[in-house]
């Protein structure tokens, strides 16, 4: 059978981290899971009432493409209550999760050859994604100084027809406040390029709300998800907020690309939303991580890390240590029990030197987590404490 | 805000049907829905129940990419008891839907600018998913007389890297047997071009049993659904088998382009399968609605049908009497109270002379639709009875 060059894309290496663990704990090990990149939480409880109810007399065939308009309406209303946005549900496209919304965005702005600019550290799908559809990613390189955000100066010299940002990121969690957003923005729209902002960590802050890209311009096209802060990562619903000139366009291709998001889970979302107390309460559990592990981690050593601002990920700088995280990370997790991901996911060229730490998991873990790491580095004489 | 080329698709113009049929029940009229591409009957029983027990216990995170190992290996097992058939799980990956398995599918076999070639008329997303990905849909034209299958001579002097059929097809219903299919594989193989059968339908046949592209060999792509036999459209959840060859490029895509199928949607999938009593009596319903179709429809006068073998289509070639569909189906909606296809969505170029009547739905129906139909033909001096 011929294959694709396109469909030729990276393996993910946290992959093997967590067949690795998997298989430690099959051996009868403990293994504390700072690798993974999702909530260990269910979806709110009054998610999973509405949608057991509605399985006993809904015949939950298809629905339209863009979505339940009870949710298109709201999510718009969301942006009020989160950011006093006053945004049209017209706008709305309800997605089989951000990748679906990625998919559909990628289709709907560029053709194949089209460059899209994109800060590295991040999100690997982003690249592989853009590389199954024949598009070019560009990467432009990020500094710790500049908390691993792109800066317009970055894009000097730089050509390309679409420039994407993730604020909160991953793997770094630092948001782009409202003058970065639109200085990011001018430096787009002054090439004509179109702007994406990946806002799938929104919800997930702490000190400071996030920014939407709303709050700059309309003429954004806005990735955003129920899989972090609504904790309904397997249910694959998101959402994009589109230009009005684009929903048509949008519409015609998630009505042959997708057919429609999966009708369960717009349900149990519609739900998820007004959720609001459990949450909060998710929130306020990675927050007191977040804490914990700002202290932890330093303590035993990671201590080159931009502050996170956001979502529940630390990215180390560990090139003064080891330019094998790969290795590094195995040699964590065999010695200290603790499943870290390796920097090369997210950054293929400086990721040698890099760990994500997730503390999407309970603070019971994180505190476990912690101790581990820090008696791991304290034996090899590079933990502070 | 830019918009790309590819994604400037047609729109469907069901969808123009549909609006106009929901307007005219808003307004107190009773519509027989023969528009429909999907069953009205809910998700087996079974299934329902399968998730509402897990929804009380199992948080339902990301599945691994290829799906539930429990489902892929239920699946494969299925082709044992279908097609006697031996199929290796490993082959088995579950899909956003067959829409999220023609993505993968034609993102793992083709690069921008390759060429498919597929029967016209067939299902419209065929054309636009093609076009959405860069690549060329090169359609054949069939003929009322080959039951508007392709035959390997229509595929002389025709340039294409991948050539796709579907059996039972949409609008058509018939199907392709062992030796049909041969000679298409026979065909593709000789040039070295992928293979891709669509088998949505299967399970949904009358007279003969469906013949899976497996029996001929294993160098194709099989793509199917739990949408249309187990009555799960909105699910969102269906399945490829591929070569072995091609797993670990689908697995990859599949992690980045979709991170898995609806993790409800697979556990309800799974239950799905052995709610054999209901979906055998869903198919009884269709058999039933067939038989007054064949003899209904022609007495009425549209009586150029190749007989379906499966799937729940009747597509009748109307040419004799208008070669405007659209407004002869506006027409039959206005008069008659029957929601009808106009045949462009499925064929482009001969469309115009016809019709898709649906009989998903439940008996009653059928019988009030068709002697609707009699009576808007006989007012038209065009019924036989």
């Amino acid at each position: 059978m011929r294959s694709s060059r396109r469909g030729n894309v990276d393996p993910f290496i946290v992959m093997d981290v967590m067949e690795a663990a998997r298989a430690r704990e099959a051996a009868g090990h403990r293994v504390i899971h700072m690798e993974v990149g999702q909530p260990g939480s269910a979806a709110p409880e009054p998610a999973r009432t509405a949608l057991a109810e509605a399985l006993s007399h809904d015949p939950m065939g298809y629905t339209v493409a863009l979505g339940i308009p009870a949710l298109r309406a709201r999510i718009a209303q969301l942006y009020g209550e989160w950011y006093n946005v006053d945004l049209d549900p017209a706008r709305v496209v309800v997605t089989s999760g951000s990748s679906g919304g990625f998919v559909l965005a990628f289709s709907a702005l560029f053709d194949a050859g089209d460059r899209v600019a994109l800060g590295r550290p991040g999100y690997p799908s982003y690249r592989q994604i853009l590389k199954a559809m024949d598009l070019q990613p560009v990467e432009v390189e990020t500094t710790l100084e500049n908390r691993y955000q792109p800066v317009p100066g970055d894009l000097d010299g730089v050509d390309y027809e679409g420039l994407l940002i993730a604020s909160p990121g991953n793997p770094t969690g630092t948001m782009l406040d409202k003058p970065a957003l639109s200085a990011l923005h001018d430096a787009a729209s002054a090439r004509g390029a179109a702007f994406l902002s990946d806002e799938i960590y929104h919800g997930i802050e702490y000190d400071k709300p996030a920014v939407t890209a709303l709050e700059i311009s309309d003429d954004v096209v806005v990735i955003n998800s129920f899989s972090k802060y609504f904790s309904m990562t397997g249910w694959r619903v998101g959402w994009l907020v589109v230009p009005d000139e684009l929903v048509r366009q949008v519409e015609r291709l998630a009505q042959n690309m997708f057919i429609c998001a999966p009708h369960v889970s717009q349900l149990a979302a519609l739900a998820a939303i007004d959720a609001r107390e459990e949450t909060e309460a998710n929130l306020a559990v990675y927050s007191r991580n977040r804490d914990l592990m700002w202290e932890g981690l330093r303590t035993a050593g990671f201590d080159r890390i931009a502050p996170p601002d956001g979502a529940f990920y630390f990215y180390a700088d560990v090139s003064h240590i080891t330019q094998d995280s790969v290795s590094f990370a195995r040699e964590i997790l065999e010695e200290a029990g603790v499943a870290v991901t390796p920097g090369l996911d997210f950054d293929p060229v400086r990721g040698g030197g890099t760990l994500r730490f997730s503390y999407a998991r309970g603070t019971d873990d994180i505190e476990e987590g912690l101790a581990r790491l820090h008696a791991f580095m304290k034996r090899r004489g590079l933990a502070q404490g």
